[in-house]
């Protein structure tokens, strides 16, 4: 199943960030949005068979435990966070909806067990035919907490170290059969090889788990390992375990930078660096001018309430409380963030380097300058530039709202990335590791080796 | 939603019993069966079709978190406790392939977090149009709480009081927002009206839930619950809380005063009797002669190998060591059973009243002696007399082998049963509830007196 390539050939990767009705916090209330479209399946079907289409590699769902704002005001203005299918379900209901297509869901290792989330995505994988990928986060907040026994969120470093075992106990699970231990013999009565069942017999600090699984290894032998983590903990964990890396860099000196980091850290860790592709988020809006590009954008952002705007920016500063800051001062000092570290660093950077108030800050948010608008000519530039110069292996490609943004970038960008010999006309194979020219890893059984193959873990 | 009919009008209610490749456990060894049907969408697909064409009810999926034998010799010979998909994901894959027929999934209130099923069961309802039932169960084995940190089996009588707190806060949380909650009001920008949300704030014995669900209530206000707990604590949980009640019995008596006692108890909790669906299992083989069906099960029972039958036989027991015993000798005195109960109790019953020894009591269980065979027309007569004696509702159809048996029932025995007005010949709405001919439960926070409706559990 694992494509063979030269390794000179650099392939672009495009995966689709689908969190329907879109990504900007006020893109329900687009008017050519579908309010409801986090527990529309019909809707959401007919997003992925887009995105299949234009042979995305892969579409993804983000997930959070809970909801997010404690501020009714808030909430009640807001619609993804409050309204939407769990995604692994909804991951298996799109693969008996689409054929080829790779399909990606976060998933908590804070607040679930390992043997259930190795199982659940172990099925998937099997439902699919080998087309999953699974988002590996630590859960973001206190509201996700409450949900699970807690009256706060699990320290930072705590959630690492046990996404790390909990990470061992899942791929362990996963190999506890061979490949070839399946032997259905009907008439012989043997339906495996014992020899080539294992038992984990995990102890560890953060779980016992005897194993083995109660179904046969996935299609993919693993399915597609993402990770989105950002701090120096969560990039040491991509490094040594991703094959996916989803990140966030406004420009491209940044981007290179992380983009070098994260495959020397790859290699460093005794892993080949280019299978690990980057991904870095790409919000885009597409115009028949760059100036109605533009205007989309407006209409769009004048859409977000400002208090909605406030909360989301207290939000991933960590939680805080800014109505008790003057708004038209500088951001306070805040204690380090227990939720994403990254996210509250790249803002407290922001609101310095700009010397912006807080109002300024929240205003940018709400202007959603992460969105880049041009032409479908221009956002092809800006993707190959990004690509050749080795600051992404492809992009997380992100759409204010659904389902406009993603028809045009469907329907002109990849188009033209065609034409200049960026992007595939069709799937290399099956399985989303076929898509995405990753091997299909070892079992850490089969191989005397294992570790010098960087899939040991 | 809900269906309103003349009282007097019992409806005929089947569910297919689907675990492929069949219940035998030696069914995957049958020629005609597909050996890897555990993880072998298309022909779940297919099967699930077949149950619908036919106007099924609705469609189960069992379910353990773990395999239950830990002899090898045996463990090799069997195949669907090794080898299936994880139910909930596979009802998922279902729900888009299927359009009117129910899909219910076994699911452990012992090893799982009520958050993550509430919000598990309200996905797939809603990406199912409301088609969706639970089979709530405490779980049955040592191997399975060794998946999660513990060395031996919650207690039973933990067990079902965790699982009765489990079950009010999965309901609570499926009420966390009102039918009429959200507004979608694009134009205003209010997502849900702020005071038609609950948050949970549960705190009880075993669990502290802080909520809220963050979806939609189910559209069927909540999915069908399933019980087959057999144990008095099963029954009484059953009778405050089920709206279907998987069971089984030998004979039509015992049925009939399982029927009345469980009717009686659920009047004595304040619900209608009416509303709780008494299904025992009925395990078939149709033949154009009885003689002819008589063959096939014949030839399925001497698939099984004796070490197998032997090993099943321990395992309902308790997880006993029968090889300690002399094996024409009678059932040694036994510990009461921390797995199922009435599965012990009902194999001592038989073994004491028969007089077998335990080689004589596999041999049964290996001859698969809960299996009825006959034509469609005294299947149907069958059916008929447990229905119209109040011994059953109707019943959870069970194939020893797949998909010929299914095939057989549905294009025999079900055109026999409408020849005499006894079943369906369309689907009656959309929902599982409406099949099932049940009333969509009220929101716990929507009505002045929600016990009184006995839907306030």
């Amino acid at each position: 199943m694992s494509a063979s390539r030269p390794a000179a050939r650099r392939e672009l990767h495009l995966n689709a960030f689908l969190k329907p009705p879109g990504e900007f916090l006020a893109a329900w209330r687009h008017p050519d949005s579908v309010a409801d479209a986090g527990v529309n399946i019909r809707h959401v079907v007919e997003l992925a068979r887009t995105a299949e289409r234009a042979r995305f590699d892969a579409i993804f769902f983000a997930d959070l435990v809970g909801v997010p704002f404690a501020d009714q005001e808030v909430l009640r203005r807001v619609s993804v966070v409050n309204d939407s299918f769990e995604p692994t379900t909804l991951l298996a209901a799109l693969a008996t909806a689409t054929s080829h297509i790779g399909l990606i869901a976060t998933a908590s290792t804070t607040y679930t067990e390992p043997y259930h989330l190795a199982r659940t995505f172990a099925s998937l994988d099997h439902l699919s035919g080998g087309r999953i990928g699974w988002n590996l986060v630590t859960s973001l907040n206190d509201a996700e907490a409450r949900n699970f026994g807690l009256d706060r969120h699990v320290d930072h470093e705590v959630r690492y170290e046990r996404a790390a075992e909990f990470f061992d106990v899942v791929t362990g699970l996963w190999d506890s059969f061979d490949d070839d231990a399946f032997l259905h013999d009907q008439h012989g009565g043997l339906y495996f090889d014992e020899t080539k069942l294992h038992w984990l017999d995990h102890q560890g600090r953060h779980f016992r788990v005897r194993g083995p699984l109660n179904i046969a290894r996935p299609p993919q032998g693993r399915p597609v390992i993402v990770q989105a983590g950002s701090s120096d903990t969560g990039v040491s964990l991509a490094a040594s375990v991703a094959d996916v890396v989803f990140t966030h860099h406004p420009d491209l000196a940044g981007a290179q930078a992380f983009y070098a980091d994260l495959k020397a850290r790859a290699a460093a860790a005794g892993r080949d660096p280019d299978q690990v592709i980057v991904l870095p988020g790409l919000s885009v809006l597409v115009g028949a001018t760059k100036a109605e590009a533009e205007d989309r954008l407006d209409r769009l952002s004048a859409l977000l309430d400002p208090r909605v705007a406030l909360a989301d920016l207290a939000y991933w500063l960590g939680g805080v409380d800014l109505a008790s800051h003057p708004l038209d001062g500088p951001l306070p000092e805040l204690p380090l963030s227990n939720q994403s570290q990254s996210a509250q660093a790249h803002l407290l950077h922001r609101a310095r380097d700009e010397g912006l108030t807080i109002r300024q800050l929240a205003a940018q948010l709400a202007r959603d300058t992460r969105t880049i608008t041009g032409t479908a000519q221009s956002i092809a530039d800006h993707i190959e530039e990004w690509f050749t110069g080795r600051a992404a292996d492809g992009f997380n490609v992100i759409f204010p709202y659904l389902p406009d943004p993603l028809d045009d970038f469907a329907t002109q960008v990849i188009p033209e990335l065609r034409r200049r010999g960026l992007f595939r006309t069709d799937y290399p194979g099956r399985t989303l590791r076929d898509t995405l020219g990753l091997p299909r890893p070892p079992s850490r059984w089969s191989s005397p080796h294992p570790a010098t193959e960087g899939t040991s873990r």
